[in-house]
């Protein structure tokens, strides 16, 4: 049995994702949040992902243990690679960039999904100010969302699934002010890859370089707190 | 640099993924082959599919560590849920299927291809003798290629990334003449959903019933261990 006002949202702690969270729950639906251990440097971004979702007041919250630096061939799941300064990259897709990883991140989705009779999924991907992953373009989310009908039970028995990507046209400065309106607080959320110990974003990577753009565009306070080297 | 002799070969260690890894080690591919430790009960098969790689002559083998069984929904990952005969179920969608599991694999597949430089992945879905599951059509195959193709770097360059499926319009009798012709050794395989302690099939379950079905269509002796209650 299918329930309309179920939705997996695809929670990883920051600011998009948040955004997505606090909007579908706007919308109506119970919400049931994912979130992936797969090797990330970043992974406080977890603990920050189980506050979101208590906060917000979302159904669930799972975190679905996936391996994916069995592979390596990015600066988020391989160490020994670095994670580049913002702007200090070339125009072609970053070495942040982990391999399919929106496509193994809406796979799972699609599982709980059929597990739990949704038929909404929303992912925070964003094709205006974001990185240049192939990933995040609103063609990949059209055609993930045509493969998803054809690929499980709900879709052979006639009932429609739908990626939702609510963000995909909006600007950083637009998803900021548009959460602060649904009562997100961003000091709750994180989006630096190479937070240290304590919590604080570098503050020079490319997720934090887009999300000190975004304050300032929506005219607004950046909660964020900065490592001491950025803050003077 | 993508590289053209390199193909991404998800195997088992059953009798349809070792049928196609001959097939692409037979057509000149340099075969990096993945499994899955997904929570699956009848894990045995990591081991034939280790074996599988080496004898046939792939050129890696790696088993990714996922968790399906964090959602649950399936006989073959939740062990409250017990495995039917064959023929013993419905015409619907069985309860070992496990949802989104081969577009999860499939993910998984794309994203080592991609770091691989490989353009082909390889999959052993069949649409003639099978249970029954939504992904094992070939219209989720043909979906899951035009999505690859927008997901990631090398379709985002222009290269064209390839999904076989070379089972999808074969019977089981005709798989296995295949791959005895190629000279697959069908007892280093399993299919068994439940096998026992030492490696003896169930003889009972839906992909027993299909793999004793082939070998009797094939017209060769079926080479597989059964427990003793069905060797009479």
């Amino acid at each position: 049995m299918s329930d309309p006002r179920k939705g997996v949202v695809l929670l990883s702690g920051g600011l998009d994702s948040a955004t997505i969270l606090a909007a579908a729950i706007d919308e109506g639906f119970d919400c049931y949040c994912l979130s992936f251990e797969y090797g990330q440097r970043h992974n406080t971004e977890l603990a920050f992902a189980r506050r979101l979702a208590s906060r917000l007041g979302a159904i669930e919250h799972r975190v679905a243990q996936i391996d994916l630096k069995v592979f390596g061939g990015s600066a988020l799941t391989d160490k020994n690679l670095q994670v580049p300064d913002f702007n200090e990259q070339s125009g072609s897709i970053p070495i942040t960039y982990v391999p399919a990883r929106n496509t193994v991140f809406l796979s799972f989705a699609l599982a709980w999904a059929e597990v739990l009779g949704a038929l909404d999924v929303f992912i925070g991907v964003n094709a205006v100010d974001y990185s240049g992953y192939p990933d995040c373009r609103p063609e990949f989310i059209q055609a993930f969302e045509s493969m998803a009908n054809l690929a499980t039970r709900r879709g052979v028995e006639g009932q429609k699934l739908e990626i939702h990507a609510p963000l995909l046209q909006l600007s950083k400065g637009e998803i900021i002010s548009k959460g602060l309106a649904l009562g997100v607080d961003y000091a709750e959320t994180v989006s630096c890859y190479q937070l240290d110990t304590v919590g604080a974003a570098c503050g020079r990577c490319d997720s934090c370089g887009l999300r000190r753009e975004g304050f300032a565009a929506a005219g607004v306070n950046d909660p964020t707190l900065y490592q001491a080297a950025d803050r003077d």
